[in-house]
Order: C-alpha cells, then structure tokens, then sequence
C-alpha cells in the first residue's frame, strides 16, 4: 500500500502512514498528542488542526486537495473563520500525499500533570506584592487642595506607614473614577512597598501572581494567591518554540540565520505564557474581560538562552566565545513592556543567571534547595533539556552545565511523550519472566496484562524506571546492548534489524501499536545520564572530595523521578539511598519563593554571583569520564550502594564493589 | 453681489465672503493666517486646507462642488493621498455656498514669535539627565562571568561614583549591539543618576531636553542644550484643542458631553507636542529617521485642566464642587506611555500643580521668580487666557486665579491675531493729531505713514499699547468709551454704528482691510485689566498689605508687555513704574529652570504645596471691586505713579491722585 510522508509540529514526530489513514489516526500511531474527546465521531471539533504544507486550497477546495480528502460538512460545520486558514479536523482529514501539520496546543490531548497540589513551602510569606484596604473620607471644600492621589498617599502613610510611594501611571488614570465607585473605600497594591500598581473599588482580599518555569521543551505556570502563598492552579504547555530547534543551541542557530529569528522567537514564547496565564486566571474570573489583569506578580526563570530569546536579547553573543551575557542581574520589567497580559502596571521579575548556560532556572533550584544553607556536601541534579549541576555546602558552592539532551522529557525517545494522560510513569519488570506492569497517568491503578489502558507512550519518570528495570532484569547489560538469547517474546527485532523490548502491547494501549523501548532509547538514556555523571564528577574533582553526602534529584517530570532507578543507572556517583531525594520542579520551586518571600529575590541575586561556575566540557578529563560513565552503572567507579539495591531486590545482575 | 459664511478652525474666524473669492482671500479679508508662499501662483502647494463642511466631494467631484469651485489640476497635482480627504489648496478653490475650513498648523502662515535667545537663566546647572562616557575593557573567557549589564554598572560606580543603577527595558534591548558597534567605547545617558535611559556607541556630547508651556491658546517649546543651559531652538504651535473650546471651562465642559471628548483633545495635545518636538529638533538631527529620540528629557507645565488633559485624567471633578485635582505631585512618566515622541526610554517630568486653576504653569512662574525668596512684597502676574497671581514674600505667598479671558492672547478681539510675523506689537498714538506709528513683528523699523507693511492683525503686546495709547491720546475715556466727536478720520462708525478706531490702513496691510480697534475690543480689553486687578485688589486685603513694592508682568507674548502701558490701563494697583518688571513667559523659564537644575524639582514640589491658594471669586467684594477695576486706570483708587507717568508724557489726559 502506499505510504505518504506525515510530519508533525510542534514536536517534530515524522513517519510514514498509509493512504486514506485519517490525521487523528497518523498522529496516534507516532505518539503525537491531538484531542479525540468524541471518539472520531466528528462532532466535538477538538481536533482542530492547522496544514502547514501540502494544503492546495486554491487548486483543490470543492474538488478534494491534492495531499488530503476534500474538506467535508462536518468540518464545515466546525471551522470558523476566527480558527484562521488552512485547519482541518485530524480526525476527518486523509492523507493523498505528503503534509506538514501543525497540532494547535488547544488541540493537545494532555495537559501536562504537574501536581496539583505543589509542593508546600516552608517560607515566610512577604510577597512583593501586597493589598491595602484604604478608607477615606470624602473631600469638602476645605480640603480642596489636595489631590485624589495625595489623600491615597496619606492614608497609607498614617495608617500603614507606608512613605516614599509613586504611582504607576496607568493606575493614576483609573484613581478618581475607581475611589467615588467605592464611595472613598478602596484596595491599593503595592509593589515592594513602593509603588501603586492597581486601585480596585471597595475592599478586595485575595491576590494572584504566577511563577513561571519556561523549559526548552516545557513551560509551566503556577498561579499563587499571595495572601495564603497556596497554588491555586498549575498549567503547562510544550515551549512554542521547538518548532524553531528542539535544544538550546539550534535556536541561538535560528535566531543567528534568520533576520526575525529572534522576533518570532520571543513572539512565541511570550504568547505561550499568555496562554497559561489565561488558562491558569480564567476558571476564577471567568466573567473578567481580561482575567489576567487579576495576576499582579510574575517571577520568571529560565535557562540563558530562554532568558535572553523571551527578553529579546541577540543570543547570539552567548553561543560564541567568550559567551557573555547581556545581563546577569534579576530584572524587574513592566509587564505592559514584555507583552505578557497581566496587570500591565505589574512587574514581571526575571530571576538572574549565574553564567554560561547555567540560567535563571538554575538559580531558582539554588534559592529552592539552599545548599549553602547545609553543612553536608550536596550534589543537586536539575534534569530538563539541559541538566544543571550544584555542589557544595556553607563555604563554597560550584555550578555547571551538561548537555543531556532531550531524553529525559520524552524527546528522541520513539514513544516519549510529556508527563500528560496516556503517559507510562512507572514501570517494574519481573527478572524472571521479563514481564512488565507500569502504571499509566490519569489512572490510579498500575496496569494488569493485555488490559485496556489507554497508554500512549512514555514519560520521563517513566523512561529513566525502564533503563534501570530492564538492566535489573538483564534485558540489557552493562554496557546498555540489549543481552542477547533472551527467552521472551517481549524481545524482538524492529524493521532495521535491532532489539527492542515491548512495554505495553497495541491492544493496552490508544495508538493502536506496541509501545517499545528501542536500543535507541538505551542510548539516548545512557548519554543523558553519563552527561549528568561526568558534570558530577569533574565537580568533585575541582572541590577535591571523593564522595558526596546528599543527592537532590529535580526536573519537571510528571511524578517524582525514581532515585532508586536513577542511582541503578549511575546518573550520580554512589551516594547511600537514604541520602537521596526526589523534589520535583526545584526550579519552579525557586520561582514560587521568590514570588512569596522577597527576600529570596534578594538572595538569588546574591547567590548567583556567590556561586562558582566551572566549565567542565572543556576540561581535558572530560572525554574519558565521559566514556566510562556510559557504562551501567559505571564501567569503573564502584557502586557499593547500587550493588546493595541490586541485592535487595531480586535482580540476577552482578555489579562491581 | 451674494455672499456666504466662511468659518475657519481652530481660529474660530467668520465671516460672510463675496461669492467667487478664492479661500485664501476670505481668509485674509478676515485675518486668519494663511501659509501663501508663492503669491497665489498655485505653485507652492502650502496653502492646503481641509473643508469640514461643505465639501459634497461624492456628487461634483469633476462637475464642481456646491460650496466651492471644482477641484483644479494645479490642485490634483499638489494633494496627496497622505494629506487626508477632503483637502483643497485656499489659493485656488472659490466659494460658492457656506463653508466650514479647518487651517492645519503646518499651513499657517507664522510661527509665533518668540525670543530666540530665550532670557539667559541664572542658575546653576545640574540637570535631571546627564551623559557619561564609558570605556570598558573588552571581555575575555576569564571575565565570562559577567554580564555586559554589569560591567557598564561596574564602570560607572569605579569612575564615576555612581551605583545602585537600573536600565531602562528597551536600552538593555540595544545593549549588546552598542557596545560592540563602539568597541567597547559607548555614552551612557542617565536620569537623576539612577537609571540609564540611553546607550550609546562612542563618546556623545550634547544632550538635549524640551521644556514646554501648554498654554490654553499657545505651545512653546525651548529645545535646550544640557549641556549649556542655551536654549537651542524655541517652536511654537496653536494649541490643537482650540476648536474643542476656547476656554478652559468649555474644554473640560467638551470632555463631559463627548464620551471621547477628553480621549480626543489628549491626543490632540500629544500631537501638538509631537510637531514641537520635531520642529524644533529636525534642523540638528535632519538625517535621523527619528530625530525626537535625540531628546532625552522632557518638562511641562500647563493649567490645572490641561494638565488632566494631557496625563488622560477626566478632568469632570475639577471642573464641579469641591474642585478636586486627580494629582497634584509632580509625575515623572515614562515617555513611551505618554506617546510623546522623544527618546522612549526618558522620563516626562509634569511638574505639580497648586490647586483649583493655579496649575504647574504657575509652579513655573513661581520657580522662576522666586517671591519666596524676597524682602519685598512682590506681585507676580501671569497673562494668559487665565490670568494667575501670586503676592507675598518670604514670608508668604499667596495665589489666586483670574477669568482674564482670551483678549490679550490676540482672541475675541477684530483683528487679534498670535505674536506671528504681520502682528503689531507695538503701539504710539499722538496725543493731538491721534496718528499712530506701530511696530510689526518681522520688519526692524516702526512704519511709516501709508508704506505697505503687510500688517496682518494685532498681538498681545500690541493690544494693550494700543488700548492705553487710545486712553492717553484721549480717543477713550476713563469709562473706556470712545470719546464723542474727536476731529480725525481716524475714528469712525463701523457697519453696527459702532465707533472704531483705524490704526492701519488697507494699504498698510496684507489683508487688504484697515486694522481697527473697536468698541469691542476695548470692552474685552478692560475686562481683562479688571480681573486682574481685582484679583491683585483681594489678594492685598487678604494679606492685609496697602501696597506692593514690585510688580512682575508675565506671559507668552511675542515681545514684553509694555509695563508703562499695563500700568496706564490700571491691570494691577499703583506701584513706582522702576519697580515694574516686565519678564516674559516666566512660567516656560520655570520649565526650563526644572530642567536645567533638578533642585528645581523639589523647590516646586515643596513651594507648590507652601503657596496659600485664596479663592476670589466667592469673595463678596468681588462684584463692587471688579465694577471699579473697569475704568481705566480705576474709578476710585489712587494712581499717582501713573499721574507721573502721563504727565511725564505729552498726554492730554488728567485722573486723579
């Protein structure tokens, strides 16, 4: 049968699918995320979808389109004029030919799972942002000479001892009208106690701001009330960037080639943003004509080259020697200055970079985690597109970068997928059988053979279990290669020839095929991990201690990244297991702080400067640290930690020391 | 011969006009200024107006229009479409039906007259915006670590002592570019040495700021070197809100009727300043495709109304009991928000008002003569379309406002016209052949009997010469009447029966019309004096003073006010004619004064708030006062300095005292 070329965006997934197969159809079987809410029965509209190539609407629009089936009724019925051109409904559309096809987040099945509940802070809350209910009394005209503004002023003076303060101008325009609609009763928010960023009618208590961790794959958003310092919601999209490279490099490359590389660039993300901030606003003010203005604080954090695209800074000066910065220092923006739509008399705080391509991000899982609060040596791991490396303790800490590639957030992985329902998050392998069972997002039970789960691929938390089950149960050896005569039909050769294992068998999952974990995806694992390895290590080095005495574990996964897994892999050198946490997104946790707690913006500035940084992929030792660390868990290094787990569980591998 | 209506805007001029004459003739017949370059040769093209009423372009465009001749080729080739619709060329099209013109500024025929030199101002200079230049060490891999951010700052605190600085959003955007562009040698611009508002490559020297007076009638701007203290260029406009009303009360009462009434009338000022700012830097930076962003800083002043105006604050609540300003403080506000076209990044400093109609622009007066700061008791009075006084001494200062009206801005009076080139300025009248010499804006020498001066109306200045003249050559009386019966064919009954007086001839003018002073002129004349010198009257009771011991005259006339005539008309109480100042637009040098030195800034915040604002217009006395201040010099006070005064000149005139 004929096969035409499929590619979607923005993840990127490509594949050939056969003729007369729907766009719904094509994107489940590569794991690409589109909305299905009616079953393909073309009537929720949900799986709206935009054809960047091979759309002749011109040529073809009545009488069928040359690369897909003519537009139906149904899709008709459902495409209006504001969806803009070219959108079709995936679960509708055929594919004739090859096409480009561009998956609108709105039409993305998953939302990313990000714990609902977030983390709880131990901090003392003292936001930037704070509401004062004033009262004033009506004006006479013996008092006539002084202003609407002047008797605010007064009242936070006497009342609150609040001096020195300024108005934001936007706010001064809405003043007369805003106190005589609350007959002289009103809520004025500050910012840093300084300046009058809104003036609501009457007495308003509650206070939004967001913390924002943009990712090179992944962006989310949580929004706070600052009079509790609770997360009220948590929203996330895919970064509207990766259409333009999936890593950092490929868009400083972008922004470097094209003239509006960076302009469309920064476009994107701020727009990205603005549909969390939307998304995260709209179920508490739904009835707001602009539900954003109710966010009066965003604190922002990313890695540098993120930092500098979303600023619309050149970063083209960061991707070449001597790699400066344009700014490293916290920045406080008008919000109506960056393009983001909330409160636009708010600031937005971008939280400072330490150097290089150790970003804002970074400094937000330093402010989180604190380790030069800690007498104990601390290693933490910051997993994302990059990962991100601090050690040290009170006196001194170190920080570099290790390019992990995308791995670990599902990409370059043949059924990777975000931390979204469908997702396989954990996973456990019997040694003796070989035979799985994982536990799959968005259900709460792990799975029972050939039952009907709807799995769709597999997330990072999942993908890191896998590696560390599979070497458990001597699917593959130390040196990642799938072990050869293996008596289970769950390894197999794919159509070039090479293993791979069968996770999730076609009829449990919605794809409609076996999720499997190629030789591939070991690969691209072992990288990723002996990346992280040789960061830790050659930090070690520098600071000259052998061993360390806590490992932090942080990312932005669906859940908590497995330590046992991760320490069975050698992703960081041998450390007992109950000297290792998992804490989630600490670089989100960091923006949260410095969005309740001030003070922690002052410190992240000052720590980011404290903190050393140390370029390790220049160091002569690199190559062949990076060689050994490849290995699982290491091909060197004795593991007497991992070697105990190993003999924990009922694993039938035998590891070194 | 039939005739019809001609209406010209923003002027407010009228009149009816024979039917056939060109629009420029009307114009001219009814001293409205007209830009005519080429002599009405429909060569220059600089005579373009739009008809906002009459115009049935749809039906005639080639058959002819109903109220004007059809469009001619000469006109086809001079209008773009980038004029608007709805434009003619006044050289060319006829009337034939009732009209409504309005007379863009850039059609008309003057700039307004003012000092050049602009009085040399003493104080000491320290602006709110000065330049540094840097000169940075180029980065290395050693240095990597920092920021280009941070090592301008760096710079700026070791070699200038300046620190805890902030960058403006959009400067840091340049940044990176800049710094490379000047190796490494840039000029950074600050604003109160806190934050950088400009990068620029290389050294810089110069440094520009604006000062603007928004008069109720006129805007000037003086374009000043920072650097120096010179003013470098002085532009004027009318102020574009005139055709929204006069007046102020009929501005804010357009405001209140309009639901986009103050949105229009804010962005009519803002555009206005907008043609200031260009005019009056285009010369210096002709070749900069945005030659405002020169312009590093900005102040103005303006009456309580236009203040609200301008900032887009409604200005209904100063306009109704009890008379609250929405701010008083002085603002410093981003130049970008405001949508004035200087550099964006600098800041606009309003500087505050006092209260009810003693605006900023009385601030500025107040600054810039300092009574605050005199043994004396000074009276300070400033002539605009409102008149504002202020009397005190160190001790205290008291101010009042005053409903002078247009007069002496050249409004409501038969051939008032701006201080533009045409104006009589000045005035002599002999006592017993009643033969007047005057002098015109643009030519050096006073005319001469019959020449052909091209006199074109009368300005401030030379109305109130004109106005005491006539008093002391005795064509007036005390009561302000013409008196009956005086032998010269100078004085004659207009077409109302009216008596007027002819003080040039048709030959004399380019209106083709004789220039006459009439009943009505002097009626709005003496209304004027009598405001103010009720106000000055009710200021001394408050304070309890018989006398002042000197008196300042101010105001945006084209050359000073005469003080002998303010004086022989009786506009303030008797005072030693030495003791007379007259200074000019004092409320412009006190913007000027705030940008030049920023103590300035603070004075006028703190003497803003010491002046006693006193109310005259409740006061009982007013009316009886008021009566009295009609007469000319006055009905019953005492004038002995101005009995010296007429008998030191060959006056036939006898008052009392």
């Amino acid at each position: 049968m004929k096969k035409h070329m499929v590619i979607f965006q923005p993840s990127g997934r490509r594949g050939d699918v056969e003729e007369g197969k729907t766009l719904l159809e094509a994107a489940q079987s590569l794991g690409v995320d589109i909305e299905g809410l009616c079953g393909r029965k073309k009537v929720c509209g949900k799986c709206k979808v935009r054809i960047e190539e091979g759309y002749f609407e011109k040529d073809n629009l009545d009488s069928g389109m040359k690369h897909l089936s003519a537009l139906s009724e149904d899709e008709k019925k459902h495409i209006k004029p504001e969806d803009g051109p070219q959108i079709r409904l995936a679960c509708t559309a055929e594919i004739y030919g090859d096409v480009k096809v561009f998956v609108p987040e709105r039409s993305r099945a998953g939302k990313q799972v990000v714990r609902k509940a977030a983390k709880e802070l131990s901090i003392a809350l003292d936001p930037a942002v704070k509401k004062y209910n004033i009262d004033l009394v009506p004006p006479t005209l013996e008092d006539m000479t002084t202003g609407d503004y002047e008797r605010v002023l007064k009242f936070l003076e006497d009342d609150y001892g609040l001096k020195d303060l300024t108005f934001d101008y936007l706010v001064l325009k809405d003043l007369q009208d805003v106190l005589r609609k609350g007959n002289w009763k009103a809520t004025v928010t500050l910012w840093m106690d300084r300046e009058i960023i809104k003036v609501e009618p009457g007495f308003v208590e509650t206070c939004y701001g967001l913390a924002v961790d943009v990712g090179t794959t992944t962006c989310v958003g949580y929004l706070s009330d600052l009079t509790t310092g609770r997360v009220v919601n948590t929203e996330s999209i895919m970064n509207p960037q990766v259409p333009y490279g999936e890593d950092v490099m490929s868009r400083i490359t972008y922004a470097m080639t094209n003239p509006d590389g960076l302009e469309k660039m920064q476009k994107a993300i701020i727009e990205g943003i603005n549909e969390i901030i939307i998304r995260s606003i709209s179920d508490i003010k739904n009835d707001d004509p602009k539900p954003g203005f109710a966010i009066d604080d965003l604190t922002i954090v990313f890695n540098t080259a993120m930092h500098h695209i979303f600023l619309g800074l050149n970063p083209i000066y960061i991707g070449r020697s001597p790699f400066i910065p344009a700014v490293q220092n916290s920045l406080d923006i008008k919000a109506r200055d960056t393009g983001l739509k909330i409160n636009p008399s708010a600031y937005i705080h971008v939280l400072p970079l330490e150097a290089g391509f150790v970003g804002a991000d970074n400094v937000g899982v330093l402010i989180a985690e604190e380790p030069y609060n800690q007498d104990e040596m601390v290693l933490v791991i910051d997993i994302g597109t990059n990962g991100e490396l601090l050690l040290g303790n009170r006196d001194k800490v170190c920080s570099t970068s290790c390019a992990t590639g995308p791995a670990f957030e599902g990409a370059q992985i043949k059924f990777g997928m975000r931390a979204a329902p469908g997702a396989i998050e954990k996973v456990q392998i019997d040694p003796f059988t070989k035979e799985p069972v994982y536990k799959v997002i968005g259900k709460a039970d792990w799975h029972t053979h050939l039952e009907k789960v709807n799995a769709k691929g597999i997330c990072g938390s999942g993908i890191i279990e896998v590696a560390a089950e599979m070497f458990k149960a001597g699917i593959i050896d130390k040196s990642g290669r799938f072990v050869k005569d293996i008596k289970t039909q769950r390894v197999r050769k794919d159509s070039d020839g090479k293993p791979e294992y069968v996770l999730a068998w076609a009829e449990e999952t919605s794809i409609g095929a076996d999720i499997t974990i190629t030789q591939g995806d070991i690969r691209a694992i072992q990288l990723a991990k002996a990346a992280i390895h040789t960061g830790a290590k050659l930090l070690m080095k520098r600071l000259g201690i052998k061993k360390v005495e806590r490992v932090i574990l942080a990312g932005a996964f669906g859940s908590h990244i497995d330590r046992e897994s991760s320490m069975i892999l050698g992703m960081f050198p041998d450390c007992p297991i109950e000297s290792v946490y998992a804490v989630g997104n600490a670089a989100g946790d960091g923006a949260r702080m410095a969005l309740l707690n001030r003070a922690k913006r002052v410190e992240a500035n000052e720590r980011a400067r404290w903190v050393e940084f140390i370029e390790i992929a220049t160091d002569p030792k690199f190559e062949r640290e990076f060689m050994q660390a490849m290995h699982i868990p290491h091909m060197k290094d004795e593991f007497p930690n991992v070697k105990k787990l190993l003999e924990k569980s009922e694993s039938t591998v035998e590891i070194k020391g």
